[in-house]
């Protein structure tokens, strides 16, 4: 009942691959590994392209290229550590950017730290800032990221699409645990979100499924928590959709069919609001960083809710006290 | 900057005056003292009617009356522990109704218990039902009620008026801490929204606001936490409002122009929704409870909040590690 879906994630971008000649892929999967169970996870599997490792991990993804990585985290992982990793082998000048969000949580009781404590932790490290995008009632994202002037190249771009309170036929599917990632792929096509891409994925017990796609240096990434009553699954992408964005919002949320998502985008041109059919826009959060990135945070909500019974608790009895 | 606005509230009605001839008034002083203490929180002030007993707290208010009693902390008091001091003097055959509610919070990791450690904790001391009402990753009310047939008297209304998002003229004056409480009554007439109702308030430092308001049996209370990033105003009233609910509302959220706004109603007959103007019913969740009330959970937002700039966190350097 209590797995929490909602992620944080870290991205770092590196110098010191063009001052030695050297990849952050040389570092090894010992390395990763041990990042990665600093935050309490660990990596399930593994798959690379030519420019590209992606790790596949019991709590969400690790993507890793030459001078930068992507690493994704849910569950009760406190991925705030990764950077004290990070920073065993780096120092602060060897580090063009980096950025850490969070989003606001399901059972935030539950994590070992908050956001507040997190860049508490991050601002003993190094020069920062940090936004809360949207309303801190509401859906919101939190961001931290490190206070240097960096230039992200003009396709640097990530779309990440949040989604809650997943209905229909999607969510019986995801919710079911009954079936293999072969027929999950074949009912739900996450595996052809974008054509071209090679995929590892994992179903997990008693349910939930994350999925790795790469090609070439393109990634996107799903997981899904299909719990009733927490339900979410996040899509993210460095594919650069900016030409096609609803179109491809349209693609990923005809899948899941929520009942309401929230759009990240880290964008070199700051995109224009944008209609989703059936849902409305209910908040957007426009912020362009010093870091060198524009973030967009947008809230869509359903159309059709508005009335509802409660919802009951059943299994309260088997909560730990 | 970290106040938590948001509350818990404990309802218990006993039959054991009826039985014995006595009062919970007749209890004194000293044992609500200590059943306030054990939520970490302390009795501020006193003021009664010939039917009521009205304090004043250091984390909002508590009212006994003969045969019941309404507590209301926020921050980061423990309210469920006040039952375990109940059960001290009370059997679970001398207790005819017992609802604990608590809502989302602005800073959930900073609580001692979550929602579902309470219902751990109430459910070794009596039998009961758990309802979240409202999506869990939006606005939600938890409830949690003694599973006993109970009938309410047909009076027997409570309405929560929870406000988000404070703007204009009333934020600047909560939030300033440059006035004391008769200036306050002045300036928002929050000592008149109802006539006839004697007045005990309290101004905090740095800010906030409390108010308890008693006319006979009659009470309604506000609190008030300005701090922004995570404004917070709390109205309740058993008063009979029925007759005129949105009448009643609007006069409320006119005081304090919040941005959205949550109403909770306990009634014996379920009113059916009503609108306010400027504001959109977002979402509303009706259920009869075995325990003999009916309740609505209702979130209506401002038509006017769609676009805003992301927040940036400018205090996080003070943040606690």
């Amino acid at each position: 009942m209590f797995f929490e879906g909602s992620e944080k994630k870290l991205e770092v971008v590196v110098n010191w691959s063009q001052e030695e000649g050297l990849s952050l892929r040389q570092l090894g999967d010992s390395y990763w590994a041990r990042m990665v169970e600093a935050c309490q996870a660990k990596i399930l599997s593994k798959m690379s392209s030519p420019s590209c490792d992606a790790y596949l991990l019991s709590e969400s993804s690790l993507f890793v290229w030459d001078d930068h990585f992507t690493m994704i985290t849910c569950g009760q992982t406190t991925l705030v550590n990764a950077v004290r990793i990070l920073f065993e082998k780096f120092s602060l000048e060897q580090i063009d950017s980096l950025i850490f969000e969070r989003k606001n949580e399901y059972f935030p009781h539950r994590q070992t730290t908050d956001f507040y404590e997190d860049i508490g932790h991050l601002k003993k490290l190094m020069p920062g800032r940090a936004f809360r995008f949207g309303r801190a009632e509401d859906h919101h994202l939190f961001l931290f990221h490190l206070d240097k002037p960096f230039v992200p190249p003009p396709d640097d771009v990530t779309l990440e699409i949040l989604m809650y309170d997943l209905q229909g036929e999607s969510a019986a599917i995801f919710g079911s645990g009954q079936y293999d990632s072969k027929k999950i792929c074949q009912l739900t096509g996450v595996d052809q979100i974008f054509a071209g891409f090679q995929i590892d994925d994992h179903v997990f017990e008693p349910c939930g499924y994350s999925l790795n796609a790469l090609n070439q240096e393109k990634y996107y990434t799903i997981h899904v928590t299909p719990q009733e009553g927490s339900s979410y699954v996040s899509f993210e992408t460095n594919f650069d959709v900016c030409q096609e964005l609803p179109q491809t919002i349209g693609r990923v949320i005809e899948v899941f069919k929520p009942g309401s998502f929230d759009v990240v985008l880290f964008h070199p041109q700051r995109p224009l609001p944008f209609e989703v059919p059936g849902f409305e826009l209910r908040s957007q959060s426009l912020q362009d960083l010093t870091c060198g990135y524009g973030v967009t945070f947008s809230h869509y909500e359903s159309r059709r809710r508005v009335a509802e019974a409660a919802y009951e608790i059943k299994e309260w009895t088997s909560v730990r006290p």
